[in-house]
């Protein structure tokens, strides 16, 4: 297959613009392969890329490709990398670390100082009808999984690595704060993992209403539930809503000796009640993406363990990625857009369809 | 050997107010020993509830004797206890757990919501001249151990326990802050566990002074030095101070991965930076006394591994229990008081005698 | 409600000799219940006990109630336990440790040296229509299960511990040796851990049928199939056949890093592939019964995770021990007998009655 | 500096030939350095290749250089490395991981299907005046570490995963059967990890003597000495020996729950008590090289942690290779030698110098 010079790409400029350029088709370096993009989600964290442009210390100073839940197909290798993976579809993991650190080394490569972050500046992402990745980061997807489920796999891999930093296992009861996307992801994933009981909060029904459906045992509204029923009583618990009061008023469910796992970012500091952490050996921590996640999230989507193809609500051309990057915050039902190269415009996606 | 009928207790009757007393010498139960008590030390707890009344939860509701730090020797045994242990020489770990619990039957008795405490109302302590411990709770101590250095056995169970939970391990790099009789123990025990370097930072200079020989590699005054050389270095960062400001410049200091264990108690509650938590995947967590540290504490005191015996700065009988719990309060160098049974005031000890 | 002063028990006085004879019906001490037994599983062990007399170190010295796997409800209760639990349905783990050793204290009461298990001499079993348990060993089911089920549990658990000993997690490979009672359960368990794929390995075609609906992806007849196909591919390796060979064979299956723990009991010695086990940095390790096991196995059964009601291929009353006993020796299709007492023989059970 | 374009090198032509030959100096590419060698450990693994071609799979299909425990100086870099590495002097680990498998993302490089070991063919090793080495893989020394020190780090690496292989923590109780160079490394390793108690077997008086001043509490003749007293003692038992009747002498004196590592190799089987590994729940494994050990091993000899100077009984010019290696075999005293590029022959070095 020959590749042409030049591709789409859906460049953000400054916050809150994005172009669609023709640029060159980047070429696949040593141990790297160059992937024709299928499908992209799109991520909370790419749309505050877009309207502020920055996150924390990731801050945009020039022209960037966002995106970064990608499926696509292998289109050539670069040196050192096995011919025939040409033509594997894959689900990409978009971070590339130095590999030689004592983080890498010791299989916490995500805690790299030097990894590179995919559709994060300097580095594009996806939103583009090629990307380059490294071979070992192009995880191969069985034909059974759609592009769309293969993008959906970095969502996954963000509650897998929650899950595991909380310790679920067989067994383990837990509470979930928020049911977002991340949220019932997480839900159906620690229930992949073994959890006895999943109880969701969130203060919009039809989120809890998908929740049901998606791994949560119970849902609650904060508003007016009482989670005073839970009194010590959660083995983990994982935040997914970023949100402070949810966090802290979830701190008398867990049990002692259990773990808080705060996924969802907040602000840049929370008070705690440090007494009751303390007297009841509460862990806290939180999670920075994912590390190894990607082969255990393929085979949840894979297997049908879990369910991720219904949260799609909604698809855009590369033309329209500003139409993406806004419809979860503006459209009260939307879930997750997806982004795919080639997509024409026609009537409007429906959640599950 | 025939038992008196009644011993002298130092009784807490109300916040301030402590009465030496004649009491009957308690009788062991099925399971239990009765100890003759042959040092306690004063620790700060002791001192809060003698002024207060209170900490937290735990409420001085009616007459109490406190000490919780107990060396002594087994004088009698209850039913169902080996005979022959009556002559043992013995440090007391002081709690009963129910022993029947989730917590219990999964190696963390501490945790245990039915947990008696010595020395925490309603159940009596140790400043006195008896008193009654479970059977498997009076751990034996070699004849080389003196009685002080047996009562130490109880702080040095608080830092081994910390040390667990920090994951202290061969190569470790530690920093503590505070140098309290907890900090300088602590110091001591982390390197005990294989930690290749720990930094003690403490206000006071004497305190410093003697960190440098009890286990401290390096200590920084925190008014003056500059915490910032530190930046994402140490593995496991313990807090002895309960000092929420030094808990809070500490984080900085902590590696990517690396846990937090406060012991050290302050307030109900703590602004901490919980992105930094997140994005470094840092561990918080506190410790709530001990579980199975006693053998290991033993161990490393008999073997001269840490040096506590001269952590004892005065020495009390029973008639001046108040004194003993106040002077590390008012004597700026008073670092661990002893009260003894039967010892008559002379000349003031010094440290290191 | 008034209990009887008598009850049968069918007691084993030699070798090959059980009884029905009228006994005492035993009082609840300090902390024990009194249950009146609903359902008793037939266990291998208990077949081994009744033709031989022992098992390695444990001997049958004087006449024994045999009987382990216990479902039962509770008539009576002992000094001090809550007097509401008269009346709950319960599994029975059958086992009491001394609560105050090394072991017991660090959550590893299985290895109490002083454990005394139900149904080996000198402690009763329950093939009698009471038994005397321990009040935290007597494990509350929900109404919704059966007393059979509630029996099973037992085994459940023994599956329960190997998975955990074998550190079974999301995304596991497991490879099961022995599709007998043990065999079965152990892949539905591991399935309920998060195992991705489970192959299970027996020369019995019906055992192979019944494993492939119950928890296995994958069966092998090992006089058949080549288990070179596996090189190196299994995280998990689970022998619950005690057969050599099957062990020997399994190891060049097992991944790099990965762990084989051997159920089923075979010779005192067994030959190893020791250079493979070292370069491939093997963990080869074993299961002894269970411990802290109950509430999960509840869970699983209660919840319908797993699926062990059809298991039971028979069922006698307590006069017709010695043919429980016997029928999965001598019936080629038995798999697990239940003793009942009360039951009355009538038509032969089948499998999933 | 400018590099010679030839050095020399010890060459293994056949089973049993060692040819001094003038070679190309090597290039170091991407990523990689150039060692100068200063010092060079002779291991019992370079004797056996020397004398039989092979070690298990490992065989020698043409010439090759000998040489795993390497010291030296960085004399230059290959691109992408800091140029300010020059002059680094370093201990080389001796292996080069793919970096892309899973086993070298999870922190287990050293299963890494794909990796190449120094010393081992095809890849050429130390006994030369330079050898090729990846920079992250040439780890730095302070200047205090003397060339010898650092060449030892790689059998204090050996030692180091074996104590984490086995667990060993504060207050282990360990027993290691062999006092060989390994041996007395791991007895000094495994008490700087905190271990209470360690005892050494060896048949041989001196390296009994030895072992007593380096790490061991207790030293027995497993002629004479009875480790039946032992019995169900220790916490971790690690062979150092490969003796197949000194590790099954050991397995009764593993506490319940123990663990033992092989780290000697002897045959392909050991027949193992796996009757009394199931009951007791014995852990058995092996080590294979290392991971992740150099910074903590150069910790351990810098900070004179631990004392491997001492070990080194001789020094050979690259000329006299075939003395070093065969010395350890022929020479009833000797431990360790090493081969010193430069070296010129004077009085026979002794024990200590």
């Amino acid at each position: 297959m020959s590749l042409p010079a030049t591709m789409q790409a859906s460049v953000l400029l400054t916050p809150g613009t994005i172009e669609l350029q023709e640029v060159p088709v980047p070429a696949a370096g040593p141990g790297e392969v160059l992937v024709r993009v299928t499908a992209v989600g799109s991520c909370g964290s790419d749309t505050h890329f877009y309207e502020t442009g920055a996150i924390g210390d990731l801050i945009v100073r020039g022209p960037v490709v966002l995106g970064h839940e990608t499926a696509g197909e292998i289109v050539a290798v670069g040196d050192g990398v096995d011919h025939t993976r040409v033509g594997t579809r894959v689900a990409v993991e978009p971070q590339t670390p130095c590999r030689r650190c004592e983080f890498c080394k010791t299989g916490r490569y995500h805690l790299c100082r030097d990894i590179r972050f995919y559709g994060a500046w300097p580095i594009d992402g996806s939103f583009a009808e090629y990307v380059i990745v490294d071979d070992d980061f192009a995880h191969a997807i069985p034909d059974s999984m759609t592009d769309e489920e293969a993008a959906l796999v970095e969502p996954v891999s963000v509650a897998v690595h929650a899950a595991r930093r909380g310790g679920v296992t067989r067994g383990s009861k837990v509470l979930v704060t928020g049911a977002g996307p991340i949220g019932v992801i997480v839900a159906q994933v620690v229930k992949s993992f073994g959890a006895a009981e999943v109880v969701i909060s969130d203060p919009i029904p039809h989120r809890r209403d998908f929740a049901l459906s998606h791994g949560a045992d119970v849902v609650l509204d904060p508003a007016e539930a009482d989670l005073d029923q839970y009194s010590e009583y959660f083995d983990v618990y994982i935040d997914a809503s970023g949100n402070a009061r949810a966090v802290q008023s979830a701190f008398p469910t867990i049990v002692r000796g259990g773990t808080a796992v705060l996924v969802g970012m907040g602000g840049n500091t929370l008070e705690v009640p440090i007494a009751m952490i303390q007297h009841r050996e509460i862990t806290l921590t939180g999670t920075f993406r994912y590390v190894n996640t990607w082969p255990t999230a393929i085979q949840l989507v894979a297997s049908g363990t879990i369910e991720v193809a219904s949260l799609v609500t909604g698809r855009f051309g590369l033309e329209d990625v500003e139409k993406a990057l806004m419809q979860s915050k503006t459209d009260p039902v939307a879930i997750k857009t997806m982004v795919i190269p080639g997509h024409r415009a026609t009537a409007p996606a429906t959640a599950g369809e």
